[in-house]
């Protein structure tokens, strides 16, 4: 039973959607299929030994088939342990206590502040005192804590979630760390009652939570590996994220849809609805069992009547919002941006700040705090309220302009708040509105845990309450003409701005459904759809979604999407845009020129043509595997059987060479350069540093790098100075090598020429993995076309050819430029999403030549922290017609 | 201005997403751009012209400026008419036209009954016949309206429309006289009171008014031929249709996504949105219009309490609920097909029935029409209640086991008809769920164009309020324990019951959404989510959904979904699948060759390889561009030019043939035949018939077939006879060509010699367009991973290659096969997504030579009648190696 168990789950892997790069990986993921398969056969009889010797043992015991039953339960639950469902439970499970603790933590600081700003009330210095104080602690804390922890738990995390989702790999954003610094920076930024909100990260604490439960759950199985597999349950993580955050399970589903992907299989929707309805569920029952509320209803419930939510006639005013709101957002976007960008350039400033990294969060808030002082500026615009306050006094029932007519007032307002006795109720909004879109803007630039979504919402808000008092001012007797009088409700507009000014910064039409869920109440429905709908068609044509623009900013590997306005591109060809100077190898080339196609470009896979002539593409290799046949060609084993072979023959000849080690330092340093120059065909030039050059960790924040590299020293250390040249990061395993045997006393000058008539010989491919079916485009497709076979597939290049002859190669770089100009990507390493699983596989089944494996896992190293995709333009190879 | 606008449409083109086939159509596709280019460039010159004609008649007038301003407006909003969101808000506002006058006339239709039968309450036979007679009229009238003008409209329209997006074409799906033929036959079907929907059609009915739509368009702009965009639109009409028949948007969007594709692309999101708000408001206004309503709300408005919509301790009733649903979908859907197959199995009654159409909705109408009789059966499940009263009752806030203590009752209710003075409201409506499961699996297996899912959605609410109704009479007071009764609300259940229960039969998820927004309640969300989700797993591990299933029953060409519960099929590969047999051309082959080829296989495209050696893929060619070679090489033209040269040669040999006609008609019947049989190289073998074989209709309904074969009688009928035995349908058209300048006086014999010789020639390739890079695998692809290819990327088929060999070819049927066991394809022809934009394109470009052009659209004809992909498996071109 076990034996199936795990036989499903391995089936389970291939169940799970391949979204990019299979036509790269079928070749490596057959292999690699075959070999986990045979290892899966091994584990499973293993387990039926352990099984059939547990039942010898319990059959001395009284009862064994009760025992035997007992046993069998127990493999049977572990292997269901493997299955989606269980995983999705158990993540919603823990996301909601997550969301459900951290709001009690949240609510705990709040109410501290209140109360040390309650208690100090004889001096106002002092309330002032403690009142500023306290939030700047608190952000100081967190934003000194995560830059300390994990800088990579800053900000929202939903750029950074869209990047991984669309298949590259950011490893250092789902770690153990990050998730620690995130619950806590996160905690204590909202816990300082900044305008700062809480879904956007929470869609990266869910993402942090399903990555680390997959790797928790493989202890059990071993089956959670696949990293394809692990990209479907982020993406249901994003949604789980928003579904706990809110209680919203429909609205974050498709709000993580919206906000993550381009391309979405509807047979891995149920997982999304099923781990958000699960954890909206455990999130609201928490509340229950926590006697904060009598049963499950909405966060922020309304009250509006059921019988005649609006008039028709009110729909222009709505629209009005939704237009308003279209611009607001871009508005947001922009300012975000501005932000940022002032805050970079400013060289003066940005010395100073950096210098000290907290202090530009401290000043923020001392500033933000300050203003929002309840007996100072803080009266103009309802200083006193926490953010959920606030929110549930705009969506009250209440009209502020003229108190006391609304009937159902029956719950504990805010409202008194809004009420100054000098100015009027519509002077607060407005004053309310300008500082916080302001506030927020800034505030969500600090470097904490913070996302914009609950900030935006809240403007959003104010803005629809204002237009709603406005036009209950104006129409005191409501619009409506027939008999019956029904007062307007200044609520709903408040609920069509929020959704109107939320959707239009995220460029998203599902906060109407996260609306909705939030208030209990569908009534509006209308208005909202109208308002959010108009609002994303300005914003979208004013300016790019928060996160995209997070995105540029943070200059993330992603391929910007084709928006509506930019018809310009569309008659590009993919002809215009690609490298025609395609780094290529034939079928009968020689190992040298292996050697220089390996040191001119960075591709991460090659093509290999028939010949120079024909050009016809016959598939692609990846670069690790021709590493791994030329390191084969010039390993020391081969070389060693030359040497045995050659002292056969010249035995007489040994005594002639005298004082080997000192030639050979000399030697080294000037061949060691000799390969770094290869298209100028091999000239002895300059000095060490420059051999040194393709270490440079593009990747700063790289661990990987930090080991020092060793000059080596011994006389035994001069095997395979080329490939040496090329991987200097494989040289101190290669020093430890045995050296038993055969007496390695070849001169570095013979040992040079060795290698050169090694570099003469023809490639022999048959061990070489090669992918027969590479993605290939035609020169004539557009511009658009190539876009959406890219997003589809996932792809990171594809070839280019007219009938079956290759003639260039684009990449996502490429296409990235045309698209937007000039990006250049930096910061990141690009990784496809099986790539970690066919890096495992070449060191699994390549383990007969453990030499090669050993540099192979160096060279994958290097690979991942080298820019792949950078390609160095040169006229020596060009395709030969 | 005029002159950017169509340019911007023509770009529009492009930024519509090639859903399918764009690997194959490539080549094809950039030269048919150019094409258009060419065209747009002369149209606009062209319209310049006259633009410039209009001024200076204008220039005459007084106001010239302002006539100019007009024109200027006019030209600009003409070019405005091809943008995206004139088309939808066009579709919305049609859409929700139709669906307002339908639901009038369904009320019409549905009053008269219960006048007529209310009038008639003297004398129970007459109101009996009244009862009966009525729907019986209005179904047969139905049924011989669409029998008569398009058969093409009975059923839902779903499982069509699933087809059509999936990239094939159903062109006889989306014509005029079908949408005229769904909207009466629907309008009188659910006029009947049958238990019968108006969804499923409803989807089709907007999806025909998209095609209509654009086709009217067109007239102004000429810019909705492109078949890729208008899949996107149908992609949006089906979320129309939802939206506007139930004023639910959201929930319309989501239901058309998740029962209509595989895969979805996010930035289509907003299409679907737009249009389906815009609808469901326009279908909501006409109501507020019409006094029907006071404004804009809920269409089945529920009046439940929003302080305490149900207890925590109620959630296992739900569950409950969600899980019986399930059961119940999955018997739904079996009965269903059960139903459908006993009805074909019957030769018996099938016979009689066939032979009177309308017999069968006759009787079936009258069985169903007697049972619900109110004074008869009709009394113990409230049988004289339409639809839409049974709905409004079961969402009623009263508690019918224990009348009166409901507070909140204050509409006219339907709950009368609930109470029996016999039997229990438990009794009542136990027999009207199992009579209305049985019922509305009958009906909807009625050749009628009606849907499923209201009923569905019926008996779901009424088992919910059973449940409910139960829950009431077990806990009296409620279940919560802390103070305050609250009592149990079962009409909360029936939300409940509905939205699990149709969600069960269709597999979805958003039918939870479409309920809120029908009954205007969200804060039922989580049991609802609950029991849809649970539903949804039980019913897709037992059956297909309702959709799926009329596919298979209708044997629509669709890939199945891989579903949950077929692990075992994830190890088949596509070695194990493909067709090792494929029908390829060399690069240096001769026209003989071709010609066989084109003789043996149905593939629409064919592989050409470098060599027969080699077998390197160089890319694939379409069976038409190979057709069109072997026309030319063979063509009359080219006869006549050998005749004018042997003619100046031989001029004296000609007085030698005698009598050629009589001898010609003997030759051509053994001549004709010879090419049939091609494989075993050419031999003589039997009669006409055989020759006839592959032009036997496959579709039976197409009127293409119809045009009877004229059999040639002419002697100058006698050209092209290889290639008229291929394409017998080309032989008039032919027949028609002028016949002037040289005497055609070859002989049959002479022909068949010179056309021997032709064949032997080598074929030129270079007028052909050659697709350089169709869609390759590898022979260890996993069957699911080829499946999410083919889904993703709506293939039809893929190249099997191995290092750039081709080894083997899946198509969709291999695939299907693999997935389901082997179900047979038959009466509907397969085209991709972009074939009719192809056509146009070969006969525009191919307009020089006009006789391959014919022959050419009559081959598209015939080859549109034949079913592509019938691979015919012989062992003769295995491939070499």
């Amino acid at each position: 039973m076990a034996g199936d168990g795990s036989d499903q789950r391995a089936l389970q892997y291939e169940q799970t959607l391949m979204y990019g790069r299979y036509t790269q990986e079928l070749g490596v993921y057959a292999k690699e299929e075959a070999a986990r398969l045979r290892e899966s056969g091994q584990r499973r009889s293993a387990s039926d030994r352990s099984r059939t010797l547990d039942l010898l043992e319990y059959e001395k015991g009284r009862c064994a088939k009760c025992r035997i039953y007992t046993v069998r339960c127990q493999k049977f639950l572990i292997s269901r342990v493997g299955e989606d469902w269980i995983f999705l439970i158990l993540l919603g499970l823990v996301m909601a206590l997550v969301s459900w603790v951290m709001d009690f933590c949240i609510a705990i600081c709040l109410q501290a502040q209140k109360w040390m700003y309650g208690g100090l009330d004889s001096n106002v210095l002092l309330q002032y005192l403690a009142w500023v104080t306290y939030p700047v602690v608190l952000i100081t804390f967190s934003a000194g804590f995560t830059q300390i922890l994990a800088p990579q738990a800053v900000g929202s995390g939903i750029p950074e979630m869209k990047t991984i989702l669309r298949g590259v790999v950011l490893k250092e954003y789902l770690t153990f760390k990050t998730f620690v610094a995130k619950v806590i920076g996160l905690t204590c930024a909202l816990g300082s009652g900044m305008p700062l909100g809480k879904e956007g990260p929470f869609v990266h604490v869910a993402s942090l939570c399903a990555a680390l439960l997959s790797k928790f759950m493989s202890l059990f199985g071993g089956i959670y590996e696949n990293e394809s597999r692990n990209i479907e349950m982020l993406a249901a993580a994003c949604a789980v994220g928003v579904g706990c955050c809110f209680a919203a399970p429909i609205g974050g589903v498709l709000f993580s849809i919206e906000v993550t992907s381009t391309f979405f299989a509807v047979r891995n929707y149920w997982r999304g609805f099923f781990a958000a309805t699960f954890s909206a569920f455990i999130f609201r029952v928490l509340a229950v069992w926590n006697r904060d509320e009598e049963t499950i209803t909405a966060l922020f419930k309304t009250n509006f009547r059921l019988d005649f939510p609006f008039d028709l006639q009110e729909l222009p005013a709505f629209a009005v919002v939704g237009i308003a709101s279209g611009f607001g957002g871009a508005l947001f976007v922009y300012l975000n941006r501005l932000i940022v960008v002032f805050m970079r350039k400013q060289k003066a400033i940005n010395k100073f700040l950096m210098k000290k990294r907290l202090l530009f969060p401290a000043l923020v808030t001392l500033c933000i705090s300050t203003l929002t002082f309840p007996p100072g500026f803080g009266q103009f615009m309802a200083g006193q309220l926490t953010q959920k306050e606030t929110l549930q006094a705009f969506f009250d029932n209440l009209t502020w302009s003229k108190q006391g007519l609304a009937e159902e007032f029956d719950y504990m307002g805010h409202s008194q708040a809004w009420r100054h006795p000098q100015v009027s109720v519509f002077v607060v909004l407005v004053i309310f509105i300008i500082m916080k879109f302001w506030m927020s803007a800034l505030a969500t630039t600090l470097p904490v845990p913070c996302g914009a979504f609950m900030p935006v919402f809240l403007i959003g808000a104010a803005f629809g309450r204002l237009v709603g008092e406005s036009m209950a001012a104006w129409f005191p007797d409501g619009i409506h003409s027939d008999g019956t009088i029904y007062p307007i409700v200044p609520g709903g507009y408040a609920v069509v701005g929020a959704a109107a000014l939320s959707g239009a910064v995220t460029h998203t039409v599902s906060t109407a459904v996260i609306v909705f869920e939030l208030t209990g109440q569908i009534s509006h429905i209308l208005p909202v759809m109208i308002a959010v709908i108009l609002a994303n068609a300005v914003a979208q044509s004013l300016q790019p979604s928060l996160y995209d623009s997070i995105i540029r900013i943070k200059k993330l590997p992603y391929l910007p999407e084709l928006g509506w306005g930019h018809h310009e591109k569309y008659n590009i060809r993919v002809e215009d845009i690609m490298v025609r100077d395609v780094r290529y190898i034939t079928l009968n080339c020689c190992y040298r020129d292996l050697h220089n196609v390996l040191l001119t470009g960075h591709l991460k896979t090659l093509a290999l043509v028939e010949s120079a002539e024909s050009m016809i593409l016959l598939g692609s290799i990846e670069r690790s595997q021709l590493q791994s046949l030329l390191s084969q060609q010039l390993s020391r084993t081969r070389r060693l059987e030359y040497i045995r072979e050659r002292s056969v023959a010249e035995k007489k000849r040994l005594s002639e060479v005298s004082n080997p080690s000192s030639e050979d330092s000399n030697m080294r340093a000037s061949q060691e350069v000799r390969f770094q120059i290869s298209t100028e065909e091999s000239s002895l030039s300059p000095a060490r540093p420059v051999s040194q050059k393709p270490l440079k960790p593009a990747l700063k924040r790289s661990s990987v790098v930090e080991r020092p590299i060793e000059i080596p020293t011994g006389p035994h250390d001069n095997s395979g100075i080329a490939l040496k040249n090329l991987f200097c990061a494989s040289r101190d395993t290669e020093g430890l090598e045995d050296d038993g045997d055969v007496e390695d006393d070849m001169t570095i000058r013979e040992i040079a020429e060795w290698e050169e008539k090694q570099l003469d010989e023809q490639v022999n491919f048959n061990n070489c993995k090669i992918d027969p079916a590479p993605f290939q485009l035609v020169e004539r497709t557009s511009l658009h076309k190539t876009h959406t076979i890219f997003s589809l597939l996932g792809l990171d290049h594809a070839y280019v050819t007219s009938i079956g002859r290759l003639i260039g190669v684009v990449s996502l770089k490429e296409l990235r430029k045309a698209i937007e100009g000039s990006v250049t990507v930096k910061g990141v390493k690009v990784r496809p999403p099986l790539a970690s699983f066919r890096d495992s596989g070449t060191t699994g089944t390549s383990s007969s030549e453990s030499e090669a494996t050993e540099l192979h896992k160096l060279w994958d190293r290097h690979r991942s922290i080298s820019l792949p995709r950078e390609h160095v333009p040169s006229e020596s190879d060009e395709k030969s017609q």
